[in-house]
């Protein structure tokens, strides 16, 4: 599967998990590209907690549970429809979970290129964790990004000392099919947007010529169309 | 090549850049790649801003220039003369800058995920950020990413507009050669972590098995060597 494959394919997954366990030989697969991701002066800053333990899990299922509630009473009634549809975690439907955790002070205070923006140690940890998706991918493996939670508590149940930041907690499974459209589109919650609206010359907001917008709305197209 | 090949070969590169100039179409396949990440709720908060405009890119190289000198001071002796031999960006030795950006108000407040976790816009841009590397990977061409900065000032020069964040400032060109080792461990600034040391089990630094720990390091080494 090459890169545009991959990418094309990936999805945030929650509904289409299959129960088959992920043989530790694959997940070393997977881990190993998170750990190639690049980082902010190579400080490395991530670390994987692989969670299989029933227990643990169902704590931070509740946790989902009750910010789901919060999210859908702000909500209008044709909103909270869709939303009612909505699977928005599969913390126990999938066989592993993966939380990545950022350590902010690894190798000191001077990482080059740290010093003028530090949340560049956070873009470090999501690029592994882009990485670690479309490995997934490659593997048959659908990755769902739980972030419908309080952080602080999960951080609690997992132990996760004061200093070290939780940046993203993962389900991972065989899934049945890496289906074409996102759910969030399927189910009317939202659309994609234009290629050519996003892209601009030079300076914010300045369009590129028609030739060139029509261009990139064609060859996203043809990729996310060559599946 | 598969997404282990471009995850292996991607490099963050400053000095190797060729002068050959991006087909559009290239460009094109490029920026697909990044708006098929995966983003909170489908709110795809990025916008791209391509630079070739010289008298811009001039600019921005000269904040750079301030902050390299700012951290050079910081620094003992001994790194500082590893530190005067790294080329911290590529800005005028590269064909195509890009700028990328996030709009967090983009389709208005009750983004799904993001009511709990409004850092999710920024992941979401990281994540497209991930995807551009790795498709230019596939496409021989490297990327620096370029971090050495004050933010506020290359939102001025690019006109980003306030409620906008600048997320990444990337430098884009052929390259002779995407190097094996990453520039900052060949001149001795830092090094490789081991993989299994970053791998926990269930909760935060409890570690998995001897026989995990081993397979998860020689997987490491096996992907990262058949090059």
């Amino acid at each position: 599967m090459n890169v545009y494959e991959a990418i094309r394919k990936r999805r945030d997954i929650r509904s289409y998990y299959k129960p088959d366990p992920i043989p530790d030989e694959v997940l070393a697969r997977i881990l190993s590209a998170a750990h190639l991701a690049p980082s902010v002066g190579y400080s490395q800053p991530w670390n994987f907690i692989i969670i299989k333990n029933i227990e643990i899990r169902k704590k931070i299922k509740q946790l989902v549970e009750e910010e789901r509630k919060r999210f859908e009473n702000v909500l209008d009634e044709e909103r909270k429809a869709i939303f009612s549809k909505i699977k928005v975690e599969a913390i126990l439907d999938s066989p592993v979970n993966i939380a990545v955790t950022y350590d902010p002070n690894r190798f000191g205070p001077n990482i080059l290129g740290r010093s003028t923006m530090p949340e560049t140690s956070l873009y470090s940890t999501i690029l592994a964790i882009g990485n670690l998706w479309l490995a997934a991918t490659e593997e048959g493996i659908g990755v769902g990004f739980v972030s419908f939670f309080n952080k602080e508590k999960v951080k609690e149940i997992l132990k996760i000392p004061k200093e070290i930041e939780l940046v993203g907690y993962l389900t991972l499974g065989y899934v049945r099919e890496f289906p074409k459209i996102p759910e969030l589109e399927e189910k009317g919650w939202n659309k994609r947007l234009t290629l050519s609206d996003l892209v601009f010359e030079d300076v914010f907001g300045k369009k590129p010529s028609d030739k060139f917008r029509l261009l990139l709305d064609r060859t996203f197209e043809k990729i996310f169309n060559n599946f």
